[in-house]
């Protein structure tokens, strides 16, 4: 690169770091890159008291080497700052691959031994350190919920930042380091993150300082950020709102020490503008009328080192050091190849060991004296195991929101806007815990206008007289980016808050990877004893595939269910409230739960409300139920036909297939179940809140024909219910994915899930009803053929469709 | 906004256009957004003939406005610019919701009457074009297949610079306009997708016109963009490495005429300077070997203007011009109220119909003089219906590339090394039809080194002298963004060509959401005749589940499978090839293959071959088969029990507790079988590969104990054969959701797929097996118990396991 890197800040700070402290970085840096190669390779000999051999090396060495040393060089510096500067703050790994370097940071700092006590600050915990590392019965190679300080798998890369600011958002005092390989920065989720500084309040949120590691390669190819002109990365971070300050190292043989002494410098100028822009917001000058001066332009850091930084320079002839060849192992045959095992211990003694560690093993006192005390070790930090953190909201009696329903279906409402002013109340009570993110779909979802009358959606950006609900600060939090709603959630999660996440249903798809890497840190977390509960990642998903009106077939999409219930039944719950009571009772829950996952799909449309609220707490807290009022049930008589249902609209052509047949066949004997927790359909085997077999086979019965409609792809319920007794007699209904713009009712007839044929189906099942009602049978046929034809005729849904109304007693 | 926009380049072009095409782009713009309007809002009166009345008005206004006029202020201009440099161009319309805008584009051009005879050029067509929009039976309201000259379907907002740069690879002569919302450019595939300038070749492949529409609005809050200090903005996109131009309009009363002479300005510099940046690099005057200079600077526009320009300004009281308000339909009830009916006809009366169309309702003359001929239409462009362009694949025949297999299990090979090696020849082939895609992991998935002996990794920023394989063109695309490959390829195949993307199977749900998409795209043109025929859409996923040796538990996830199988049936399809020449066979079909996604699972580690190529080619023929050297068979007879499998790793599994079986229990029928499509073992009236079930009852019998092995979740097995005869006899193993960084056989028992615990599952499920072999149960428990004992203590697979070969004839 031909280039002059502008490689500090133009006014340095005053402070100067003494040298025993820029040793000290130093022993600790050393020590960690010592530490995380030892991982990486050995068994045995860990503080090379003799020379290895063969038998001292893993069989299998797996792991990632490449992005470490850097990571260990910014852990080092950034103790240093907290210790001077009493911060409290934590570290999010990127280039979460770098595994071995954070476990070993927070070895050094002590905190690994505190929680895992097998791990002793001893030779023999240094022996046992390397050992368990990507190793049976030890631990991941990646930065995992095992390790301390982590709220950032970092396996999947791409949303380092958006878990970064979910975890300052409410945390004043807190600065979150957020390092982002220049590999995860050319992911969508990452290229959108850097916008998160338009949505953080410099008053009541905390700071994110990124750091861009410009280790210039990937696996296997260099990174677009490391090979554009430099002057360009520099706008382009400008461009984001950040002020740049790249700082290059390790290219051209200068003493550590001196490496030191300019990062540190850095680093002080660094934390200073923190400092000068945190007052500056407290004093006033962020001003949202003002485009220019709106947003603080926070300082950023771009750091250029090598890859595989002080690892083997050369290997088998071929550069190593600075290329993609030290991402994971450099030297892949260490057991086996003579040379390979020289190199290995020449590199892992040019860290000095000797200096690094006492005569017992334990890290010498030049490297104890930088690390930080108790909580302010950034892997101590409670922050970064919210569960420690977290108390319960405070929640209002949601009953006290309840929709009036003095009959089945004489009164409506739109669900998610009854739901709104329960959370309204919710953001009243908890002012500072709980926040509702979403693709710029809150209103579209009808959470608002309610949640508006207590809050605003907080925006860092320039503020026009004419716009609604925007404020510096607010409890709502909309960006169109699902990958930073759920990312900032998680984050905020993560660090012992509570919230929630609305989103259309169709493009929830669009964080399934992401939704798959919470799962899965739940899941291990559950088995992790210091780990404490945090809340619930809670969905809200709404303008769902069966009321896309304005958006038509690529808004039609209800398999994030099919895709959740892959995950571990420990952790997910999926819910499907049919009204507006039930929406109630099943947030109510949601916000009260702990480690899950929780999947609710509800409707946004005016509709029907079918339970009171005392029904609704009852139906909800058995997860399922025979809605008694709408069949044509005889006390101790199994029904003729089940007719079930989950979901708002399935439920509603249910209910109305009912009436046709209870009009049409008094005597024919139908019972009409709606399901809300969808997992109570699985055996008790297979998830917790399986239902019994003896109580499923009460509700559906062994024998009887059941015709289920389902709100999402009709397969899912014979997966379910496979190992269920009657599963035979199961018939299911569902989305078939057929749609487009159309009217409601076009929807539901396009599916087969209308009223009619949901009607036919009940015939068609019950033995000999077909023949003895054949012209009942024909007149439904008709009467669907009619709605179509009247459908696109008219542009609407046929009369006796849209003015249905349940005529039944309760 | 205080500051002074950059209205114009430095330079402005020396061409003057002539006031008359001025007003020929006026009179189109109009007209388009005369149509626009006409389209959300009316059934009759089409071009205002008389007074509206409510009756005029659809019963149920769907669409979306606020976006629409700056697509069609762009439409416009970019016809007279194609008109005159008789330029080949599409336009990819990233805000599709402005459905209205594309359909009255493309009809006043003349395509939509030739693709759909039926909406004629005069009133009764008019008529027709307004009422079937977002109407029952007639088209949906985003840019979607339906529309003439789309790629780009619009629903889901992230990937349309994605989608243009994969049209513009390999298509030198094309320019590609790519509008992106300013909403969009809030995703994280939007941002990154900037970045694909560092990706094209500016000599072989053809150019990418972005066009940000700053319209400043989502649906109900500012956007991020048009909020930040316009310095800030220039510096984003300058970092990008493009050169902005600012143009802002519609904000002051500034007379049309004089706003499209400014803009028709700006767009004769612009296409001055693409001609002057491809003219320069077919002079080689872009050096990958100087990072300043490497990557042209290629122009894009930020346009500037007011949500629902030309719209009505005030409703109700309340500003809509200029707001989110006029993002769907500004008047909410125009059938039902008079005012709002007075502003809708004041309204579409500005555009002045008119001097529009003539007497019987065609296009004016003034409108048609503007619009380019024939193929040169943006919406006739065949580049836009790529089928029309596409040529079969030269394919090299797959059988010379075969292993050798003397005997099962007797050679081994890493597949999709042995599948590179044809690929490479299938590139040297088609040099320009066939790019492989793929984050960064090209060579992990060990596709390279092979492929990289035919061609090179395409890169059009600095190259050092130390990189491998990276060239200014060649075939394989690599960027760490999976949205950036799963958007780049689909367009690449949408406009006529052939490729595929090569990813670690977990990570292929980061597209999750562009796959369900692109999957609705394919299942809508089967129905529109005037589109033609794609490629396939082909994902190789390898670094698979069972063998994440380097990563663990966040890069274990086989649902992507699972999501697949919930789109339509006649578009997907899901192959599980479980060695080299089975891998061969099945992607010399895939590649074959039109309006598909192929979904293929494949191993990468060394692994044993088990057929023969013409045993191969046999097997994946047919799907699916017994392997009767496998099993202990004979013939004429059922088997006791059916060991079946699907996938690699359990395969191998299954072979070996098949070999378990014969050893220890030679009178043990045992039926060893293999799956490679998976849709065979769905019924055939729910998919058309799906297997007639007296086929499957032959081989899978309709009462004997199966035990099947299955790469991923388990239960997708019983969901895709639940209507079977046999199903309730079906047991099946697969993934979990147990996993850690472990050795490859401590997966498999994690999960308990191992040959021990299917052996043991074969023994309880044959009728009084297990009571006589008691002994032989508890030694395979054993063996079970030794073998993780022996992983936790060596940290590799127990002798017995790693040095397993078939020991069986064929």
């Amino acid at each position: 690169m031909s280039e002059t890197p502008q490689n500090h800040p133009a006014s340095a700070s005053e402070r100067v770091v003494p040298d025993a402290d820029l040793r000290s970085i130093d022993a600790w840096w050393r020590a960690a890159n010592y530490l995380s190669v030892g991982q990486i390779y050995l068994l045995d000999d860990p503080l090379l008291r003799r020379p290895l051999v063969p038998e001292d090396v893993k069989p299998r060495l797996l792991g990632h080497w490449g992005t470490t040393p850097g990571l260990n060089f910014l852990y080092a510096h950034l103790n240093r700052v907290i210790r001077d500067r009493a911060l409290s703050s934590i570290f999010v790994t990127g280039p979460g691959h770098g595994g071995p370097g954070m476990v070993a940071n927070t070895y050094l700092d002590g905190t690994y031994s505190e929680v895992y006590p097998r791990i002793t600050r001893d030779e023999d915990g240094v022996r046992a350190l390397f050992r368990q590392f990507s190793f049976p019965g030890g631990i991941p190679s990646h930065v995992a919920p095992e390790t301390p300080g982590s709220i950032h798998e970092g396996g999947e890369l791409g949303y380092s930042l958006s878990h970064a600011f979910g975890a300052a958002f409410d945390n004043p005092e807190l600065v979150v380091t957020c390092v982002v390989g220049d590999g995860e920065a050319e992911t969508g989720p990452a290229a959108t993150g850097w916008h998160s500084n338009k949505f953080l309040d410099p008053v009541q949120d905390g700071t994110v300082l990124p750091i861009l590691h410009l280790n210039g390669y990937k696996i296997a190819n260099p990174t677009v950020l490391a090979r554009i002109p430099e002057r360009r990365l520099v706008e382009l971070f400008r461009g984001y709102g950040y002020t740049p300050y790249v700082f290059t190292a390790g290219f051209d043989g200068e003493d550590p020490i001196s490496i030191h002494r300019r990062f540190s410098a850095l680093l002080e100028s660094v934390f200073d503008e923190i400092a000068r822009i945190r007052a500056d917001a407290r004093a006033g000058r962020y001003h949202s009328d003002d485009p220019v001066t709106a947003t603080p332009e926070w300082p950023m850091i771009i750091l250029r080192t090598p890859k595989g930084w002080t690892g083997p320079h050369e290997v088998d002839g071929v550069l190593v050091e600075g290329t993609y060849r030290a991402h994971q192992v450099p030297l892949a045959s260490a057991r086996d190849t003579p040379e390979h095992l020289r190199i290995l211990e020449e590199w892992m003694r040019r860290y000095r060991p000797e200096e690094l560690f006492d005569d017992a093993g334990a890290p010498s006192a030049s490297i104890d004296r930088l690390a930080p005390q108790g909580e302010l070790r950034m892997s101590a930090n409670p922050v970064a195991n919210g569960g420690l953190l977290r108390t319960p909201l405070s929640l209002p009696d949601f009953r006290d929101f309840a929709v009036d329903v003095p009959s089945p279906g004489a009164t409506t409402a739109e669900a998610t806007r009854v739901l709104g002013t329960w959370l309204a109340e919710v953001i009243r009570r908890n002012p500072s815990t709980f926040r509702i993110f979403g693709p710029d779909e809150t209103a579209s979802n009808r959470l608002a206008p309610p949640v508006y009358e207590a809050t605003q959606k907080q925006w860092a950006a320039a503020i026009l007289p004419t716009d609604d609900h925007l404020a510096r600060v607010g409890r709502v939090m909309e960006m169109l980016s699902e990958h930073q709603c759920q990312g900032w959630l998680e984050g905020y999660l993560l660090t012992g808050r509570h919230g929630l996440f609305t989103c259309y249903e169709a493009f929830i798809h669009i964080v399934d990877s992401m939704f798959n890497q919470h799962a899965k840190w739940l899941k291990v977390t559950r088995r992790i004893p210091w780990r404490r509960p945090i809340s619930s990642l809670n969905y809200l998903l709404t303008s769902h595939v069966w009321r896309q009106d304005h958006n038509g077939f690529s808004h039609q999409d209800p398999g994030f269910i099919d895709h959740v219930v892959n995950k571990s039944a420990e952790v997910v719950r999926v819910y499907l409230p049919f009204d507006a009571n039930t929406l109630l009772s099943t947030y109510d829950h949601c916000l009260r739960s702990v480690d899950y996952v929780n999947v609710v799909v509800a409707g946004k449309q005016p509709a029907a409300n079918w339970l009171t609220m005392d029904e609704a707490v009852d139906h909800c807290t058995r997860g399922l139920g025979i809605l008694e009022w709408a069949g044509t049930e005889m006390t101790g008589q199994d029904p003729d036909v089940v007719l079930a249902a989950a979901g708002d609209i399935p439920t509603l052509e249910v209910l109305a297939a009912a009436q046709i047949l209870r009009e049409a066949l008094p005597d024919l004997r139908v019972r009409v179940v709606n399901v809300v927790d969808l997992m109570r359909l699985q055996s008790e085997s297979e998830h917790p809140h399986g239902l019994p077999d003896r109580e499923f086979d009460a509700i559906f019965t062994v024998d009887r024909p059941v015709v289920f409609a389902y709100h999402g792809y009709p397969w899912l319920i014979h997966r379910l219910a496979y190992k269920r007794h009657g599963h035979d007699n199961l018939h299911v209904r569902g989305y078939k994915e057929n749609g487009t713009t159309t009217t409601p009712f076009d929807m539901v007839m396009l599916n087969h899930l209308d009223r009619y044929q949901l009607a036919i189906d009940a015939i068609d099942r019950v033995p000999g009803l077909a023949q003895r009602c054949a012209g009942l049978r024909q007149e439904l046929q008709d009467a669907r053929l009619r709605a179509r034809a009247y459908t696109r005729e008219h542009g609407e849904d046929i009369p006796e469709v849209a003015d249905w109304s349940w005529s039944g007693a309760r």
